[in-house]
């Protein structure tokens, strides 16, 4: 294994399993054709073709859309088939600085192929040997990823708040970092993919945060969704992306572009090109 | 005018104007349409069809190809069509991990859309009040952007020559920078776009690296390749990037990466995910 096969394992999906999803002639999403029958139901606010499902064009308020989505994605959940709801709104939308058209329950998100955001922090110690990561082993109980390895903090990007704040109240809720703290966190970049997993199409980007934290300190989870947190070389991140698959797919992303920002990863080992690509698609 | 307009300045080209350059069938550049007439004298080298042009497939030896192109290139100088002629050999392949399929003339890399690639330093200063950047201006007499602003140090990546080996010779030569110094340069990542420039089309990789340098280093040229240096606190860089269109096309995108990786741009401000996937393309 190589760090090449964390970013293949965020690769490209086989668009014709696929229909698109459209607002107004927009593609917004995209649903799985195995999954069509579950909207069939719904022929009062869908128009299913052969390449796309249409949301009916007389829905021209965020308020209208955001009804008639609920009602499909509630449907969703009685049928058994939204595992781990989360009573989490994500605004959806042609693209993150677009207005959104309507928001729908989180955990409904990748089974419409809708864009996802979220922020992730990789909190990080600098010493004469070097730079340790501060890693953290996800609650059993997550609907997503349980027992993977994950960033010190992350979350999705709910409707409503900006990324900073955000990032501030995950990093109280995930790992007890004092807001006076959190707000030293320095945006980096993005990562993004689009990508087929058992949950539907991953279609997310990233909003990647570094947080240099005292030798001190040490994280403690309140919200019961980590385990426990590890504070490891890079060598020893390094080591453990290159040989398991012990991180969740996309916290994996994350820390590739940590070691790219901070010549962990250097630019003359041979993939370094596709690896830097990978993380922009 | 904007951080995006910069983005916009390395944006797609319109590939109805070009025919692909292929080698045993794989696609490594493109000419422009404009320029065909230039290679109709080569029909023992170069099969011309309507959407392609094809090396011969009988040269299949680096040498061989290496031989031919150098035929074509010399005659394109020959006929004037290509400024700035450099006697610098750059390696040619499907992409920079592949082995390079010939090496040929820096200069007339663009005018058969070959990927180039290059090595771009900011160099900067931190101090109690944030980070300044050291700015090149670039020599009048340069082949491409005379006078424009650039990174302190950049340039192409020559046959032979390792990525950081190359930078350390770059650093040298444009700023004077000891090796020692120019050692601890980081390599945090790529910028990447495919763009038609008046000398043909950019299909670039530009590996960037940081170096942070003490207050008190004052950077000297010495190959007459930049004409003086600037010392600017980074609101002031991104002022000229916002209003002018001073910096060179793409030494203004490393800038922009810079300012991400840095979160001197923020995360929050609304052209934040185009401007970090503008620089992946």
């Amino acid at each position: 294994m190589s760090l090449i096969d964390r970013i293949a394992a965020c690769g490209p999906y086989d668009a014709g399993l696929y229909l698109d999803f459209c607002v107004d002639g927009a593609r917004i999403g995209a649903v799985r054709r195995h999954d069509l029958s579950h909207f069939e139901g719904f022929q009062d606010l869908l128009t299913i073709s052969d390449d796309r499902l249409s949301l009916d064009p007389k829905l021209t308020t965020y308020q209208a859309r955001t009804g008639a989505m609920a009602r499909i994605a509630n449907d969703l959940r009685d049928r058994g088939q939204v595992p781990g709801w989360r009573d989490e709104a994500y605004p959806v939308g042609v693209k993150f600085s677009a207005p959104a058209l309507f928001q729908i329950e989180r955990a409904v998100v990748p089974l419409f192929g809708f864009k996802g955001y979220g922020v992730h922090m990789n909190g990080f110690v600098r010493d004469h040997q070097g730079i340790k990561l501060w890693v953290g082993k996800r609650s059993q109980s997550k609907p997503t990823g349980p027992g993977k390895l994950d960033q010190i903090v992350a979350g999705g990007q709910p409707v409503g708040l900006g990324l900073k704040d955000n990032l501030i109240k995950e990093c109280a809720e995930e790992a007890n970092i004092p807001a006076a703290l959190a707000a030293q966190a320095v945006p980096v970049g993005t990562v993004s993919y689009c990508t087929s997993r058992p949950e539907g199409l991953r279609d997310d980007v990233l909003f990647n945060y570094d947080l240099e934290l005292p030798a001190e300190f040490q994280p403690s989870n309140t919200d019961g969704e980590v385990e426990r947190f590890y504070l490891w070389s890079s060598d020893q991140v390094r080591e453990v992306l290159e040989t398991t698959d012990d991180f969740k797919f996309n916290s994996g992303l994350v820390v590739i572009d940590f070691m790219v920002r901070h010549g962990i990863i250097d630019a003359d080992e041979p993939a370094y090109t596709d690896l830097v690509a990978g993380l922009h698609r």
